[in-house]
């Protein structure tokens, strides 16, 4: 496939394609034309041969999507044909939310790891899965592959671990902490998930449909 | 201020901006000029004041923005002046990790009950949230102000707790399930936190970058 810079609204996309696809796959659908995709997913069938064209395609004229290529396809784009291991910072409610979420192993996210500062969760399993102390943390990325790690403490420690994590090797962070890293490496991935923020937005629709509803619009 | 339609992603940056203003008024300072304000959260300065222009401005030549004002403005824009009334269904870690967090709280949004179908959960409580019965959903929104519902659950048990909390009068959703919910009333808002497909997309970075580095670009 030829290299080039693919937009990150194209990229964001992306996951959503391979949702469907994998339902289709489930629903025993061997292929698809893009206009039976852009009605299942509810965007232009436009979108769907623009988006995908910035891959190579993968249609055929006539005869549609192949959806098991596709979705392998798709996999492949989005990194899920490697195995992820990931740690989660912050044993809290979120960490263990995380860890107990079976979803992101069939995805290839392994989690393997938990750290916390609360000597009480020492040594503690969240599905198997060990909590240690946050002291531990070099030494366990040392001698493990550790991928991604996941942000969940709060936001006035983010930027002192996070710089740990990168000296540790790690390139990846899912962050949920509210606030924007301030990274010294700049060569690190930064996914940001901000509760808070997607609470705003949410409630500034809750706002305007009031509005609508009450002037009758 | 004049009513016009504003494009999401205008407003998906707002709670950002509100986000930053907040940690100004932390700091003790009381004015910005937009290049300062640019600096700190690393966009350009006429991006920050095209945004800012969808409201009406703020901003006074030769001043800046008043930290305080702008701050309380957006705040208005984003419905943060009312205060909002949430009930959780799903009470697993990510239900009780959102009844834990207290930010949610300070912004005006109270979590006021969750919902399980797990009998031993049955009357627990989470910070002084008590859980209830799925099957007291209806009678508690007849007896409580319930604004927005947060889910927590399962994708195949989604569209139809979904549609059973329109039937009770709410009309915005937090969708933490891995679904686009399928709803009947399509006065109802809806914001997804699609935890996979974010992993996902850090997933594409990290596997770019990769490349990036193997390559020595």
């Amino acid at each position: 496939m030829e290299e080039k810079e693919i937009s990150q609204a194209v990229i964001r996309r992306m996951p959503r394609y391979y949702r469907y696809l994998g339902e289709l796959i489930d629903d025993g659908v061997e292929r698809i034309s893009s206009n039976d995709l852009s009605k299942r997913m509810n965007v232009t069938a436009s979108q769907i041969r623009q988006d995908l064209n910035n891959f190579g395609g993968f249609g055929q004229q006539g005869y549609g999507y192949n959806v098991k290529y596709l979705y392998e396809e798709i996999g492949k784009i989005l990194g899920l044909n490697e195995k992820h291991n990931i740690i989660v910072i912050g044993a809290g409610n979120l960490g263990q939310a995380l860890a107990n979420y079976v979803k992101f192993e069939k995805l290839g996210f392994m989690i393997i790891g938990l750290f916390d500062v609360n000597p009480a969760l020492d040594g503690v399993t969240v599905r198997g899965i060990k909590i240690h102390m946050l002291e531990e943390l070099e030494q366990f990325c040392a001698e493990n592959q550790v991928d991604i790690a996941a942000l969940t403490m709060p936001k006035a420690k983010a930027d002192a671990i996070a710089n740990r994590l990168v000296d540790a090797g790690i390139h990846a962070i899912w962050n949920f902490a509210h606030v924007d890293l301030e990274l010294l490496d700049k060569d690190v991935v930064v996914e940001n998930v901000h509760l808070s923020d997607s609470l705003m937005q949410l409630s500034y629709n809750v706002a305007r449909n009031k509005k609508a509803r009450e002037s009758g619009s």
